[in-house]
């Protein structure tokens, strides 16, 4: 297939490493340009002037005429498997109620926890699909799905196993990850450690034992999961080879960040209450700051401070963290948007940081992420704009015009 | 034409007044429910279990099963009619540059102004028809466009008449306003009494004489233009028997309100920027305060205290102010998702204020804003949801199935 007269193809790069500081303004591109797709893959591209059409005259054309392409995006960081709304803790919000407030009246987590038990496997999988196949009609190629509204043996299988699914039927490149430390259950309220002992010892073999997830999550936070438990969590996951993601430095400051960098986490994510001693810790580390700005916009609070650490020099990804209490959005087109007008990250550091650098979060940064020979073909056709910066200038407008995930409309 | 099943119609109100303070907190729906279009009209509505449906088997039905239908939003404070583009000084924003300084540069309106001077009639009408079809497909029924990037004779007659073949050609109800009053062009920068004259003694006749507009507009800022100037365009649109508007508390504390109350005005819009008096100014006057809050969040100032407003038993309407400097969207689920996430109103609130209240604003209450027999048939199909709050929950979602004006989708 040779998609021709693209009015600018955008992420070109033939390294696929990961973007830090200055490196982040930069997203190469060639105007007037082809791409050749062969089966999934991109096999060849480069400038309309380079190209020889007789050549492919048996090749299926698609005319990008007025188009810009760019790589699909890699949302490192979503719950997207979940049952049901809280829209209705939404408006407890609206009405003042905190989150604390929220979670301590069953609500929270819990609530989705709740839902989740009552919802079959057959069900959860047709109301997951439907929420896959929007966000890929906004361009997402590949996503990180965690488990964390089950929180028992049984719910968090039921949820993994949705993932599974999810993945044999999605051309998505889909990533899991074992949350099972989300939240405490209200049944173990009084004994907590017996909680983090269950994910430890029960959750984690058999979801290890069925190969379901490629990592492990800890939501490490004061009335959550502190510096202990995580230890423990992050420890067994090591026994079977998994490696760690960690939810940190949300809600208080409270060592998140130092634990993942400390422990050689694959990232941590969230990151809206940072220090100077944060963003040191993470200078000179492979970990990756992984920022979830919709989350701030929903709940009300400081954004991350993106700009500080990209001037500090540290590379950052950005990711949805769609579900349903505290981002219930995966439109990444407006993450950039909002990246862009609230966190002053600019067009290019924002489409870096959920193409390339989102790729890494999740380690698929040899497939996906960049117009490279050899990778998927997981590509996004614009409507036609003057600009990039037109994509998060307006903020409002659906910009895709179409999606490909391997080679496929 | 017979439209059955409504899961929810929202907004069904025998009285068309402005709704304040607590009132805005109840919007009256009917669950189950039928509504009877005629022409351009409802005629009946109702819930079905009082429907005869062999009673209406020579009309045209429309089965809305697990929908939900409200009256299409009245966005009373736009921009629409504009010139290209203004992403490149989005960028400069992103990387430090002042509103004032994007100004100094000869940038923000003068921009716009010299943009729109450069394009001729026929293609400012294509660019805005454009704009007008992608609000209307998000739901708008009812808009107010400003002149206002002409800054001179001809400029403004030429946006004004694209207004009115608008207005021609589209079903969506338009009423137009003068803003002449916009900025100080380049030319008059030593001499802005001048300008100011020319407003008052050869644009605005010359609007007047063409019956281009319902009211006229300044923009009453710091800066901008002062109460001395804008009292004395205010004293000429009156000799015109047109209302005026009024942008106010944008940037400063500057007596805008004070200005627009005490002269009478329709509406004072924007209101960044108010204290204890402003509100009080507003209490027991007939001038509608009018947020803007897309503006507010795309220059990442301060939201407009909607909360502080209604709890003090104030009424508000919200509009885009859909513009290419300062806010580049004319997306009302995304600003009612904005008012509520950002500002605290509830999802009624918020609908009240871009429909019932949104239509005061512009003075078309009679006609749209609320499902009243006798008014047009401007209605909001939604995709199926269990609530009204998942329309302002999950933000970045479209879920406006389709929207009918006047009868017609």
């Amino acid at each position: 297939m040779l998609i021709t007269n693209i009015k600018t193809l955008f992420g070109v790069r033939e390294e696929t490493k990961f973007l830090r500081g200055k490196e982040m303004a930069s997203l190469p591109a060639i105007d007037n340009a082809f791409l050749q797709v062969e089966e999934e893959e991109i096999i060849r591209y480069g400038s309309m002037d380079q190209l020889d059409l007789s050549e492919f005259s048996d090749q299926e054309n698609i005319d990008a005429a007025g188009q810009f392409v760019l790589p699909a995006w890699c949302d490192s960081h979503t719950h997207l498997v979940f049952a049901g709304s809280r829209e209705s803790e939404f408006v407890d919000k609206i009405k003042g109620l905190s989150y604390a407030e929220i979670a301590q009246k069953g609500g929270g987590i819990l609530n989705s926890a709740a839902l989740l038990r009552d919802t079959d496997e057959e069900d959860l999988f047709q109301q997951s699909w439907r929420r896959l196949e929007a966000v890929r009609a906004m361009g997402t190629g590949a996503i990180e799905i965690k488990s964390g509204y089950g929180l028992s043996v049984e719910a968090e299988l039921k949820m993994l196993r949705v993932v599974k699914r999810l993945k044999e039927t999605s051309p998505l490149h889909i990533k899991a990850t074992f949350l099972g430390a989300h939240a405490y259950p209200m049944e173990y309220k009084d004994d907590p450690q017996a909680y983090v002992d269950l994910v430890c010892n029960e959750m984690l073999p058999k979801v290890a034992e069925e190969d379901l997830v490629s990592y492990v999550d800890v939501f490490f936070e004061k009335g959550f999961f502190d510096a202990k438990a995580t230890k423990q969590v992050m420890d067994a996951a090591q026994k079977y080879g998994l490696k760690g993601k960690l939810h940190a430095n949300q809600l208080s400051n409270s060592g998140g960040v130092q634990f993942g960098v400390e422990n050689g986490l694959l990232s941590v994510d969230h990151l809206e209450t940072m220090g100077e001693e944060e963003i040191k810790a993470l200078l000179g580390s492979e970990t990756i700051p992984t920022l979830l700005p919709s989350a701030a916009f929903f709940l009300r609070m400081a954004y991350p401070p993106a700009r500080e650490m990209i001037d500090a020099g540290l590379g950052v990804a950005l990711a949805t963290d769609y579900n349903p209490g505290s981002s219930p959005s995966g439109n990444i087109p407006l993450l950039i948007a909002l990246s862009c007008i609230q966190m002053k990250m600019t067009p290019e550091e924002a489409i870096n940081a959920v193409t390339i650098n989102g790729a890494h979060a999740m380690e698929v940064q040899e497939e996906l992420g960049s117009i490279t020979v050899g990778k998927k073909a997981n590509l996004i056709f614009t409507k036609p704009m003057n600009s990039l910066a037109y994509l998060p200038y307006s903020f409002g407008e659906n910009l895709i015009d179409k999606v490909m995930v391997k080679g496929q409309f």
